[in-house]
């Protein structure tokens, strides 16, 4: 039987590893933007975080299977066996242009079922981490079962894009839950943002498109303190495609795909 | 003449000493929610910490005004004088929700010259301070100019609900500005995202309902790294009238107000 205790306490300990790596490249919080290209700058450390997570993995567990952004990993099209889902900088943007807001994410599944959750926000050093039927934790925090909450008390991760005419999503749908929740939030890193509603900073996140990296961590986080994640439409994520993604407060999650997607 | 470096150092002590007192109010960053009305706390911490300002500025500088969002200061027509506008906590929703995102703004003027700009991120202890002529800083580090971007290249800290339908803007002079900006955020606190601007985390912020205790410190400090504040048509602003806001680079500002508002 899998010993995920163990699996847990190594991937911990390569994340907060991977992060000090990171935060030793800032020569300070703020020196970073005047590097030459900042561009050039998170691709390398993108892809070294990666290869580090790699190697890791490898020489411990060489049966695992990895899929990462960067695509370093294996080439995955079954779920069969334990899979790592990495993605070394979740909110590339935010890396480049702020130097906080981004985070390490790795979700760890076997046969489907994910396991291990962990989102780590290098900067603030914060740590969300879940093992399946354990509950959820920032550092050494219980995070408490979320509470049921009302569309008009809620708080909402959006990205403002999605209230504007694009090609994914009619905005006429969406428009009225952002004129409906107490207040609406976007902080460009998807996987913060599911740790954030797992935190109860955030009630429910909506976006358009993400991929498996940017939420296989993000559904264990939020399922272990009693969240409700699917796609726009409420229906099962497929964990190795892409996908519109919405997790939230189980109550407030049913009310928006009820009464505003599928109305 | 007035001593503004004296001014400035009790401004900072007394900041720094009202976060201390809002934090010895968090049992741990998360379990302030499980209090019986989160609501009450928030209207009891904003009172209890405009008060503290109030005490100490009149015992200091008793010919000074005070110009507070709980109004236990002055009633105030005109800029006369020295004035200090104060925000206790900006970002009261993410204060009762998130126990992080909030801060403390204090702006100083003189005769309606900003000299000295506080916002002060509690959670994270993060004071952006800034006094006029002597540049901007986030606690000990100088926060550099503000560089040339592109309105293609730029984040900016903008509301979903600005992109709806709404009583105070026409949605369709917003929407396109959404769409042709590399990315936008939303965090829920015109003081810290006037701060984030200052230290080039978002390159501009605009907004349509902000009051003066909610930009007073941050026109300072905008200023002082170079950007620009107005409100949303160009048009200076008033520092004792509720308005709306842009803030941002030299350059994107410009063209933001001249191609898409007044176009």
């Amino acid at each position: 039987m899998t010993n995920w205790k163990e699996i847990d306490e190594k991937a911990k300990i390569w994340v907060r590893e991977a992060g000090q790596r990171i935060r030793d490249s800032f020569e300070s919080t703020l020196s970073i933007q005047f590097k030459s290209n900042p561009n050039d700058l998170v691709t390398n450390m993108d892809k070294e975080i990666e290869q580090f997570f790699i190697r890791k993995i490898q020489e411990t567990y060489p049966s695992h299977r990895i899929l990462g952004e960067e695509g370093y990993g294996h080439q995955i099209d079954t779920t069969d066996g334990i899979i790592w889902i990495i993605d070394p900088i979740d909110g590339t943007m935010n890396f480049v242009h702020q130097q906080r807001n981004f985070a390490i994410s790795i979700g760890i599944y076997e046969n489907g079922i994910g396991y291990i959750g962990l989102i780590y926000d290098v900067v603030h050093d914060e740590l969300y981490h879940a093992l399946r039927g354990e509950g959820a934790f920032m550092n050494e925090i219980r995070l408490p079962m979320l509470k049921q909450v009302s569309i008009e008390e809620a708080i909402l991760g959006i990205n403002p894009v999605w209230v504007t005419e694009n090609p994914r999503v009619d905005y006429e749908l969406i428009a009225p839950i952002v004129r409906k929740v107490r207040g609406t939030r976007s902080y460009g890193s998807a996987a913060l943002e599911c740790a954030y509603v797992a935190a109860g900073r955030l009630d429910g996140y909506l976006t358009m498109r993400l991929a498996p990296w940017d939420f296989a961590a993000g559904i264990i986080l939020i399922e272990e303190v009693g969240g409700v994640v699917s796609d726009i439409n409420g229906e099962k994520l497929d964990i190795l495609s892409k996908s519109s993604f919405f997790g939230g407060e189980k109550q407030f999650h049913q009310q928006i795909v009820k009464d505003y997607i599928n109305k």
